[in-house]
C-alpha cells in the first residue's frame, strides 16, 4: 500500500496547490484510509507541497499505524487530535468542511498560530477518489461478485413463507461467511405494499406468494463496497399490474444505463430514466435520483440525479437504480452498479434483469 | 413511544429554556431517534416552549414517518433538510455543534432568516439521554443478557484452535440469530499479543494455546446496546507473569465497580484502578478511559476518565473497563456494564471475572 498511498498524497497536494492551499489536512476516516492505508478509527493526515506527509493518531493505534504506513508517513500520537495537528500548520490550510464539525471547528481554530488561514476545502479527496484505479475496480467488481454468489445461494432456500428478516439476515450471514468484511449497508428486503418504502427495513413478517419483493444489498471487501438491487415474484401469478410497472422499471433502468458513457452529465442519465418513467404517468412514484458513485463507500461521488453538476470520467463506478413506489400497493428497483469507460460501461453486476419468480 | 416522545420533547425544551434558548434543532440521528422514536437515517426535529414539535425528513421516509411519529409531532418533507427547517425558525435558536458540520452550519446560516440567532447547544439531548428510565434500563439488560447467553454459546466451541475471526464472526451471528439488531461495535477477538492492542482487529490467525485472549463485543437490541469484555485462557498452562497482569486488572475493576455510586466524579472513580494499576507498575500500559455510558449509543455520557468532569447520577448506565496492555505480549480488560444507583450499582453483566481458561 504505501507506494500507493506516496503517490495518492502527491497527487492530493497538487491538487489542493490548484486551489491555493499550502496544506490540506484530511480528517473523514474514509478518506483517511484511502490517503494512506490506515484502517483504525481514530486518525488524520495533512498533505503539502514538498512531500509533506504527517499522520496522527491516538495511543490505541499506536502499533497499527506503525504496521499500516511504515516509514512514508511522520506518524505522531496525541490525546486531542485537532489540537495537536495544529501546531504543525502554516499558511492557507484547507480542511474538510463536511466532515469536521462546527465545534471541532471552533477548537481547531483555537489551536492553530496567527499566521494560519483556515480554508473550507471539502471534497477534494473526494474528486481524486471517485475517479478509481484498476486495482480499486478489481477490488469492486471482488466484493459485486461475491454479492451476486451469496444472493443466488440464498434465493435457493426461496423467499415465500421465510419472514424479510430471516432473509436479510441469511443474505448478510453467507456474505460474511463467502469472505466479506461486513455489509455496505444492511440488506433491505421488502415485499408487496412495503417494497413501496425506497429505505424499508426487513420486518419480522412473512414473505406471501403472488407478489412481488425488493431485494437491495450489498458487500464490503478488501475495503471496498458493491451494491445492487434485484426485485423478484414471489411464486404464483404476478399481479398484471405489478409485472407492468416491474417492465417500466426495467426498461428505463436499461435505457439510462445505455446513456452512461465519460463526459454525459449526471443530470442528463438521470433524465433518460426519470422521463420514460413520468410519461408512463409514474413521475411522482420516482422520488429519489438514479444513482451514485460506489467505491470505499456505498454512497460516493458523482451523483446522477436531478441536481447533479457532475459530469462522468471514465474510472467513476456507478449506480442505475431508478424505481417506482406506489403507495400501498408495490415497489420496484432494478439497480446495476458499472464502471464508466470512454464509450459506455463495463457492468460490474451479473444477475439478470428479466423478472424472475423464486418459487421455493 | 409516542407519549414518552412528547414527555421527552417537553424536557427537552426546558432545559433549552434555561439556556436562554426559543428553540432547539435536534439533528444528531440518535438524538432524533430517543426524542421522537423515528429509525430512519434522515431526519431533524425542532423542539421549544408552547409545544413546538416540528419534525422534518424526506420523500423515502413518507411512510414510515407517519407510522412511527403519528401526529404528536408536525410532520414534513423536504428535499434539503436544512433549508427547508429554517424557514420556520425565530429567535434564539440552538444547533448541536458537535453534530452539524462546518458546511451543514453554513447552509442553515445562509437560509434561517434575519431574527434568528443560531447558538451551538450541543449536548444539551445528551444530558437527559445519560439518565435513563425504567424502559431504557430494560432494554439495556435485555441486551446484555443477550451478549451473555451468545458468549456462552460461543466459548463451548472453545477458542484455541479456531481463527480470531471465525470466534468473531460466529459470536456476531450468534448475537443476530438470538434477536439482535446487530452488534454494538464489530467485536474484538485478540489472542495473545495482539491482545495488547486495545482496539485490535480480529485476524485470520489461529488463537494459540497457553496465552490469554481478549473478548469484547455488545448487542444491539430495541434500539439500545451492550458492552462487556472478559479475558480468557486459552487452554493449558497460562505464564504465570499473564496471569499477574490478570489479577491487577481484575481487582482494579472490581474496586472501581465498587466506588461507582451516584454523587462520585467520573475521574475519581476512573483514578481508583488507575493508581492501583500504576502502583503495580503498569501505569503508561493503561492508556485509555476507564469507562464510559452506554445506551442508545455504546459510547455516550457521562465517562470516567483522567479529564471528566461527569458527576455520576442515578439512572446514569457505564462501564467500567481497566485494562493493561503490554507491548508485544499480552493484554488483559475486563469491563462490566452498571446502572448507577444512590448506592452502588446494580450490575448488568451476569459473566464471572475469576480467570477462566477455556478448553475445547
Amino acid at each position: 500500500m504505501t507506494e500507493v498511498s506516496v503517490a495518492r498524497a502527491r497527487r492530493l497536494a497538487e491538487r489542493a496547490a490548484q486551489d491555493e492551499l499550502d496544506l490540506l489536512l484530511v480528517t473523514g476516516a474514509v478518506d483517511v484510509r484511502w490517503l494512506t492505508g490506515f484502517t483504525g478509527s481514530s486518525g488524520l493526515a495533512v498533505v503539502g507541497s514538498g512531500g509533506v506527509r504527517r499522520f496522527v493518531t491516538d495511543f490505541r493505534y499506536l502499533v497499527q499505524s506503525a504496521e499500516q504506513l511504515g516509514d512514508d508517513w511522520e506518524r505522531e500520537i496525541a490525546q486531542e487530535l485537532l489540537a495537536h495537528v495544529a501546531q504543525g500548520l502554516h499558511g492557507r490550510v484547507g480542511f474538510d468542511d463536511g466532515d469536521l464539525s462546527v465545534k471541532q471547528h471552533a477548537a481547531l481554530a483555537d489551536a492553530v498560530g496567527d499566521d494560519v488561514e483556515l480554508v473550507p476545502a471539502g471534497g477534494l479527496v473526494g474528486e481524486l477518489r471517485a475517479v478509481k484505479d484498476a486495482d480499486e475496480v478489481a477490488r469492486i467488481r471482488a466484493a459485486t461478485r461475491l454479492a451476486d454468489r451469496a444472493l443466488e445461494e440464498v434465493l435457493e432456500r426461496g423467499l415465500a413463507g421465510r419472514t424479510e428478516r430471516d432473509v436479510a439476515l441469511d443474505l448478510e450471514m453467507t456474505m460474511r461467511r463467502m469472505g466479506a468484511e461486513g455489509v455496505s449497508f444492511p440488506p433491505i428486503v421488502a415485499a408487496g405494499a412495503h417494497g413501496a418504502l425506497p429505505h424499508a427495513e426487513p420486518r419480522d413478517v412473512e414473505i406471501p406468494r403472488g407478489t412481488l419483493c425488493v431485494i437491495d444489498w450489498g458487500a464490503q471487501l478488501d475495503g471496498y463496497a458493491s451494491d445492487c438491487t434485484r426485485t423478484f415474484g414471489t411464486g404464483g401469478e404476478v399481479d398484471p399490474r405489478d409485472a407492468e410497472v416491474y417492465e417500466l422499471v426495467r426498461v428505463a433502468q436499461e435505457q439510462a444505463l445505455a446513456a452512461v458513457r465519460a463526459g454525459v452529465g449526471g443530470r442528463e442519465v438521470d433524465a433518460v430514466a426519470r422521463d420514460l418513467i413520468a410519461a408512463a404517468g409514474h413521475g411522482e412514484h420516482f422520488g429519489h435520483g438514479l444513482g451514485h458513485g460506489v467505491g470505499a463507500e456505498v454512497h460516493e461521488g458523482p451523483r446522477l440525479s436531478q441536481r447533479s453538476d457532475s459530469v462522468l470520467a471514465a474510472g467513476n463506478v456507478v449506480t442505475v437504480e431508478p424505481g417506482v413506489y406506489v403507495p400501498g400497493a408495490v415497489g420496484v428497483r432494478i439497480e446495476d452498479l458499472a464502471v464508466v469507460t470512454d464509450d459506455g460501461t463495463d457492468v460490474l453486476t451479473s444477475l439478470p434483469k428479466r423478472l424472475r419468480t423464486i418459487d421455493g
